[in-house]
This record gives C-alpha cells, structure tokens and sequence, in this order.
C-alpha cells in the first residue's frame, strides 16, 4: 500500500489530505475520509488505509486547514461550530477534497463515495445536500441537522447514515427530522440504521468517555456498521 | 436439499410446518420463518429453501392451523387480528414451532433464530418478548406495536428490525415507540433499520398494490434486508 500526503487548496486555506491506495490495473473508485471534530489523524487516516485495502483509493480530507489538531473539547467546538456557521466554507473545503480525489489519476471520477464520523459525518450529508457528484454518502455517527435541507432533487448519492440509538447529538428527534428531510427533497436512495444501547463516537476505541461523557466505543456497532459501510460502497461503486 | 412438511400441535390446532434443509456432519443452527398474512404458501417456503442453502436448517411454521390460505384481505384481517387479539394463542402456537424445530436431530438447539415477514414479523417479535431462548429475531416490515411490551431484563434474542419508511402498518411513531420500549425494557442487542422510499411488503415480488395499496416490492431493499439478515444470522449463531 502507498500513502502520501497531498495538498489542496480552497477557503483560502491550505487542506493537508493523506491518501491511500494500492496497486491497481487500472482506475478504481475513490472514497473521500472526512474526519471527526479532533481533526485529520490517525483515526481517519486508519479508515483510508482501510478502505485501500478493499481496494479503494481513498483521501482522508483535512477540513481544518494544514492538518490541525483540536487539543480539548472547547477547540473541537469553536473550530465545528466555526464551519458549521457557515456552510459555504466548509462546503468549499468538502468540494475541493472531492475535485483532488477525482482528478487522481488512478480514481475513476465517475465512481465516486464519501464517509466521515462525528463532524465529519455531517460534512458528508452536507456535501451530498450540495448535489455533489457521490455515488453513495454514509455517516457514521454524524449530527444530521442542517442549516441547509436539501431541496428536491438536488441529491445526487445514495445515503446512508448509521447512528447510535442513544446519540445524544442525533436524538430519535432529529433521526426523525432528517427522515422527514429526505422524504421532502424526494431522495431516490436512503436509509437510516439505528444501533441500539449504542453512544455517540461509537467506531473510535479512543472514545472512552474520558474526553466527551456521551461519546463511547461500542465494539459491536463498530463492527455493524463498518460491515454495512462495505456492503453499501461494494453496492453502489460496483 | 431436503424438503418436508411436518406436522405439530398447539391452541387446539394441527399445524403444518415446512422443513428445508441440507446433508450436514453435524447439528447446525436451525432457523424458524414466519409467514406473512396470507398463510404459509410458496414465499415463507422459498425463504425456507434459501436458509437451507445458506447451510441451516429451516422451518417455515404454520400459524393459522392446517396450513390455511387467506383467500382475500378480509380473511387475512379476520384470522391476524383473531390471534393478534389473543396473544398467548398466538405465542403458544410459535412456541411449539420453536420446540419442534429445536427437537429436530440435525438442529443444535442452543443456536436458533427466528425470521418473519409482515404478520411473521409481529411474531418473532412476539416471540422475542415472551422470552424464547433465541439467539437472533429478525422482522421483515413487521408491526411492531404489542399488547404486551417487553419487561425489563426479559427478552434473549438479539433483534433486528429491517422496516420500510414509508409502510403505514409501522409508522415513524411506531418505530420510535419500539425503540422506547426496547430501552425501556434494557433489551441488551437491538438495531432498527429503515429503508427510504420503501413501502409495506418490499420483499413480497408479489405485492404489486393490487391487494394491498400500501404494500408494494422493493427489489433494492429486498435485496439489500436479506444481505443485512445473512450477516446478522451469520454474527449471531456463529
């Protein structure tokens, strides 16, 4: 396997991604990796690895701007809720991800995914709310409120989003809301899975309550969801 | 593969139970599925057969007794509410399913399952409540409301709901009231799975609306449900 980092610009700010591939024949499709409020490390950079090994290739997005790393909680918010107030910026910064991965040379641009966990989660709903160019779009334990619902028909990729159960930053409420949401803007592919007994930050081993009292590993719902991620890109990038 | 009908009793009825299943060395995990509506005819035996190639051993138990067709929705309606109204006839008769198949000599007992389908759905779940010695319940666009919700700490199974959004027999309020109650009762496993754009009966090739307005197929969420009970069956009774 290859990994390297790559540099993108957009927002006026410059995005260090890392990318993971393998040998291929010829091009293969490309899974954008968006990154958790911590910022791009060693969690997401994992998950490209991951997803390389299946074959992908697969760029971990730097959403804060040359890799930087929130140190505590009240980074993590400030950062977050900087992009979230205002989502042109981070959509500018989620496309420009979108067009490196597309223009690699080994990624076949028209097979395109996205997946991210925790804030990341949310930007792949919000990309995918901007009609991007994504065959499939799962969030893993993503916030699925939006300052911007998609509007119908502007979803391009199938979606699906794998959320805790007891997710205190997407209670059923929201869960219902965002179901609602994809009803009104007639997305043609969507489906919610609803982990039972099962936290925010479920498929991150550091998540052990320490950092977040309500974000906490569930083994299980990381394995479930992870398989059903695989399931879905095998489905959808075939 | 062999197949065979195979007979047992309960509530004062014969019932007419259809066995599926494949040469094996030893016991294998056994499978119950239960029929839709209708009665158990070609659909619930067809899911039988493709259990069995999966390498378990399948029976499609009989709930209404002597194994009746429901001719019409009116007749469906009578005998699903007749035993829905009375729920310990209607447990007595999957109970004696359960034990029928668990007494089977191919069948290690200590690894069973349940699957169903509309009504069949309802039942596993039921069966699920009442605290049947079940490693996985499985409900394929089932109602999911009860007379007699789970209690605390009763319920074994490990359960997974694969429902449609859009199936008026299971409503948003009746998939969050589900979830209140597998809280409520400490479930230990359980995971609710909705697929978008997706109607009553979407894994009926048959349920073309003609019958029922609000049942209708849905290849890709037939598909997509029966991929996600493969790995559930398969995690499970490992």
């Amino acid at each position: 396997m290859q990994t390297k980092d790559i540099d993108y610009a957009a927002d006026g700010a410059i995005l260090r991604g890392f990318l993971a591939l393998n040998e291929s024949a010829g091009r293969v499709p490309g899974v954008l990796v968006f990154h958790e409020g911590l910022g791009l490390g060693d969690f997401a950079m994992e998950k490209a690895r991951q997803l390389a090994s299946l074959g992908y290739v697969a760029l971990a997005a730097d959403m804060f701007g040359e890799r930087r790393q929130a140190k505590n909680l009240q980074e993590v918010s400030t950062i977050v809720a900087g992009l979230r107030a205002e989502p042109e910026r981070l959509l500018a910064r989620a496309h420009a991800a979108l067009a490196t991965l597309a223009g690699l040379q080994q990624v076949d641009a028209s097979r395109l995914a996205a997946i991210g966990f925790c804030f990341g989660g949310s930007v792949v709903l919000e990309l995918a709310r901007s009609g991007a160019d994504l065959k499939a779009a799962v969030s893993f334990h993503g916030v699925l409120a939006t300052k911007q619902p998609a509007s119908e028909g502007q979803v391009k990729a199938s979606i699906l989003v794998l959320t805790g159960a007891e997710d205190p930053l997407a209670p059923p409420d929201q869960v219902a809301a965002f179901e609602d949401e994809m009803r009104a803007a007639k997305v043609a592919d969507w489906q919610v899975v609803s982990y039972g007994n099962t936290l925010h930050g479920f498929t991150n081993p550091a998540a052990d309550g320490s950092m977040m009292r309500t974000a906490l590993y569930h083994e299980q719902s990381d394995r479930r969801s992870w398989a059903a991620m695989q399931a879905f890109l095998g489905e959808m990038l075939a």
